[in-house]
């Protein structure tokens, strides 16, 4: 089967000044790689007609699915649209279905439409309009015999979007594209280099026709098998048997499986155990709180939190005790076995958890560096604490311990 | 004078399957920038050998500096060296300094060198050996002409350190660049084809030499003028002057300049006033409270947090009154008003903000919709409510709702 090749091209000159870092190429890869389609480029070029007309016919000539973000707003800096009406050969007009769609994601905000937002719906009219169920800018399609150009918004949630519901399946409905199996399996609390260590033997087995990828992430370590073949079946039995030889291996730290974030994990097991959650965090400052209720539906096992930033909060609003946290200072043992426990007495919740640290960059005392953490969970049954010396970037350890906080839940949980 | 031009050419099937984010080619567009020399494309091609001679030869064609990154270390599918060794026609020999040096690397590190290893300082004849302070692989700079190519590791704090030192004071001393001036205004809550129609008249009149562009992200729109000349102080007092034309157009939208996020200006704003903030935030579930602790130092102003995300922890633990939440949902503007006013008491500071509404997908009612947000802002003199109805999106509306409370309490605040 001849492979079918994607050239990304990003639009802008955000890009090429060096305002904006592009996230946006590679999540597309990640997700043309899922249906068989190799990215062989990516380009990024300004808001230069001579440049962006160039870099169109380069593409064709090089791959069968160009997709192309960026320049799509309705002001004059924005040259994607007409550039590809001129590439094509095509006029523009007003699109009667677009027009109605941005004038609906208007009047959904309650504001009136300008003679600019108007401008969204021209459109080439050798393209096929696709909508934007969250933005105000259509992507557009254009088919040239065998290969496809697609454009889209370059708001990465608003291509992510597109891409999902519109782009992924049309590609698959034009190109015949090989059969490819993946699974991810999630380990979270382990280094790339350990597990890669722990898990050599089985590595060094995998067919050739079965690639392992290490996919690192702040706490997380995802194993991505892509298997590639004609037989879906075959695939996806060889990989199951390989993913369950590698569970030994990888024992406790694997926590799930495809797209399912730590905190969906989590709070899978808290709803099928029937448990609440109250946090009471400080050096995260509310990030763990938003990991949490990140997930869909979370209202049903997570009650609240407590945010006691400040000292004094720590004593007045929470409630630890005076004598503990100047015994010991607010970034102890002590002092976040009192958090865990007193949040989940005063919330009535089942489960309590509770972070303090030095986040930095200020804060810092000789016995008490930056990127020191306390974590604690707490139940009626016991108490677990855990010390962490993360890093020197603030951001890096915030969400470190945040996501270090979930695993500890996920470790000290009853069993069903 | 005529401009100098950058290509940046990264190397690695990591970047095209979507393994890794490149952030290198972002930071190098700003140190470029920072020298008046402007990058007209960046281009990722995989590990195979056609791709990469390709794209040398384009890259050639288009610009005076070609700089490349990845593909320098020692193993098989490390191309990079070779290759241009093979694309300038010269042959590889061991280079007496640069095995010194990665000798000497190891040896600090207690670790005996490799074969391997050594294979590092076999490098092409023709090219300036650049030294890596902190890795194994030695830069190479290639002069042709009046053009260059130099080539990096990929490995990100090397490549920095090495374009710092080494390659940004040699393209200085190579190249006669230009003068480059950038100011980027901030504005928030606004969206970007409203601003366009407010500053259409100033857009219009900028000179030719001045460029604006508009970087949209959530809530908020940035507006950049880059001008380029040669006269440094001369650009900076055209920039200078042409923002303050702007400001009476784009009025109470902006909150700032540069590099500074919402939440850095407003916890400058809080400090400058001696002021003190407590959060008490349902629907935004941490998020909020996230983005103020993300500014260093945010412990100065911030004392603390409640996050009543379940009905009876609003009542319970934060106190709003039992007939408020009956009478009018958790979601509604009596209810908001309550979670402002007691959180700023509870917690003893100056101002209190709350957000409460439905962030989706579920919770929905047909009178409160997904996407329907109240906020408010409490002060001693006044309280300020907003009603937002934002999107369907889960993770959209949660930071949509928390920029616009850092809005509100941008606005909101007394003078000083």
């Amino acid at each position: 089967m001849k492979p079918i090749l994607a050239e990304l091209l990003t639009i802008g000159d955000e890009i090429l000044y060096g305002q904006i870092v592009d996230t946006n190429s590679q999540w597309m890869s990640v997700e043309l790689g899922k249906i068989g389609i190799k990215v062989i480029r990516k380009t990024s070029v300004g808001d230069v007609e001579t440049e962006i007309l160039t870099a169109f016919a380069e593409a064709e000539k090089r791959a069968d699915v160009i997709l192309i973000t960026g320049g799509l707003g309705p002001t004059n800096d924005d040259l994607t649209k007409p550039l590809l009406a001129k590439y094509f050969n095509c006029e523009m007009k007003m699109h009667a279905e677009a027009l109605e769609e941005v004038t609906a994601f208007f009047k959904k905000r309650g504001r009136e439409i300008t003679e600019i937002n108007k401008l969204q719906a021209l459109l080439p009219v050798c393209c096929t309009k696709i909508s934007n169920a969250i933005g105000t800018a259509p992507g557009m399609w254009f088919d040239r015999g065998e290969k496809v150009f697609v454009s889209m918004p370059g708001v990465p949630y608003e291509m992510k979007k597109m891409m999902s519901d519109h782009i992924i399946p049309k590609i698959k409905e034009k190109f015949i594209t090989p059969t490819i199996v993946h699974n991810v399996i999630r380990t979270v609390g382990i280094g790339e280099s350990i597990l890669a260590d722990k898990i050599s033997d089985w590595e060094n087995s995998l067919p050739t026709h079965i690639k392992l990828a290490y996919l690192p992430s702040i706490g997380e370590v995802k194993l991505r098998l892509t298997g590639t073949g004609s037989d879906e079946n075959k695939l996806q039995t060889e990989i199951k048997l390989l993913t369950e030889k590698l569970l030994p291996l990888a024992g406790e730290y694997v926590y799930g499986y495809g797209e399912e974030p730590l905190q969906s994990a989590v709070g899978k097991m808290l709803t099928e155990r029937n448990l609440t959650l109250s946090i009471a965090e400080s050096c995260t400052g509310g990030y763990l709180s938003h990991l949490v209720t990140s997930v869909p539906g979370s209202s049903h096992y997570f009650l609240g939190s407590m945010i006691p930033y400040d000292y004094q909060i720590k004593m007045r609003q929470l409630g630890v005790k005076p004598e503990v946290l100047e015994k010991n200072g607010a970034v102890s043992e002590p002092t976040i076995i009192e958090m865990a426990n007193i949040v989940r007495a005063k919330f009535n919740t089942d489960i309590g958890v509770a972070t303090s640290g030095i986040a930095g960059p200020g804060g810092a005392t000789p016995e008490k560096p930056v990127g020191l953490v306390w974590i604690a969970y707490s139940d009626k049954h016991h108490t677990v604490t855990k010390k962490l010396q993360l890093s020197t970037d603030r951001l890096l350890n915030i969400k470190a311990a945040s996501v270090a906080v979930l695993n500890l839940i996920r470790l000290s949980l009853p069993a069903r």
